[in-house]
């Protein structure tokens, strides 16, 4: 079974994400501003201080909140930025003792001289990263995560990145869910669930697309597809 | 035209909604707590007051936009009170003269000896407002909303409130949004888009349903079902 993000669906949560980051951003700002004006006429040994600083610690994770909704918003602004994946795919090997000492294999097969894609660098980082966490988590004993980049021809060429692991795969009614934010089979605690979200809103501002395959039993792959980029920088 | 909100779609929407509300007021309440603290440490004249006054404000903002995810997140528990569609409805007419300084007649049609219905009376008063409101913003140059009460029998039997316009009704693109949070057609600062997503999530959780029903140039209806109260405490 092969799934595409529900686009009406998507939208929807997108409006809301982008909606709420917006509101929540102006209110944030304010304590923001008020909590760093206090702190600014404080003398250094002021034991208010320390509050001010935890005020200003819940403001600063409520901010990173509202910015993961931005990247899974309507309101997304594209990067047009350009992007190797190769070199994503290979800072992925910084984790390898960690995963290593999890049972769980990481192999790359990247596509020689694969082209610039339309991405800013550090979200192509974070999309891959998220797809390999993703992918460990599905492999609580041990398997391997296979990795690889190709070029698809069309018009415009698109990068594609593949995750694919070893593990029990998805059900139907989960792969139905898997790109919504606050979505997740984990257990309590054991992550948000907004990743997966994040990684189609990447793949959606930057006119790209993400791809879910999988059955019960046979592993599941995570593909993304990033157009060439009309920059074209370099070959890589 | 007539529909009803999607259901896959108002579920990942709840989902967002729900994680994003139960997230931010973790980090609220820290900030409300700190700031607390802080003012109750403070002399009376101390001139940080102001500033933390202005912080708990905007907290107090930030947590009103989370209590109106809650009626429309997965998370919201079913109040199984009781209440009565009719006394809504009645209550709408305290707005009238405002209405009729816009040229908008209001004309309630309801059912007498319509049972109690299974809602918080506060969550019913909410809805009716909120359903007026968008009908009055529906008339630009004036005209007639009527609000008319009905018992539908069934099992269980069903309380349903429609609150109909004389506008130029709704395109079938405008319905397929028009329950999604922050889906406007407003101009900017005129409401943030949260009132009807908050009406389907009133209806949601006291197992009923809401509809929309428009042909362009026709105006539009919306009909709000609630299920007959089981407390049955009274017959209006």
């Amino acid at each position: 079974m092969k799934i595409t993000p529900d686009k009406a669906k998507m939208e929807a949560v997108g409006r809301l994400a982008g909606g709420a980051a917006h509101d929540l951003n102006n209110m944030l700002g304010a304590i923001e501003g008020y909590a760093t004006l206090m702190l600014n006429s404080l003398k250094p040994e002021d034991p208010l201080k320390p509050d001010l600083e935890e005020i200003r610690k819940a403001v600063a994770r409520a901010s990173a909140l509202t910015r993961k909704f931005f990247t899974f918003s309507l309101r997304a602004q594209p990067q047009n930025k350009a992007c190797s994946l190769n070199a994503a795919a290979e800072k992925l090997l910084e984790g390898r003792p960690a995963l290593e000492a999890r049972g769980i294999k990481l192999e790359l097969r990247l596509a020689a001289g694969l082209p610039a894609c339309s991405c800013d660098q550090a979200q192509a980082d974070f999309a891959l990263a998220a797809l390999l966490s993703n992918a460990a988590d599905a492999l609580p004993e041990g398997g391997t995560v296979t990795v690889s980049t190709r070029l698809v021809p069309g018009d415009p060429p698109l990068c594609a990145v593949s995750v694919k692991d070893s593990g029990q795969g998805m059900t139907p009614e989960v792969m139905e869910h898997i790109f919504e934010p606050f979505f997740t089979t984990k257990e309590k605690g054991k992550g948000a669930g907004l990743s997966l979200a994040m990684v189609y809103g990447i793949s959606r501002q930057n006119n790209g697309r993400i791809e879910a395959q999988s059955e019960p039993g046979k592993g599941a792959e995570f593909t993304l597809f990033l157009p060439e980029s009309t920059q074209n920088l370099r070959k890589i």
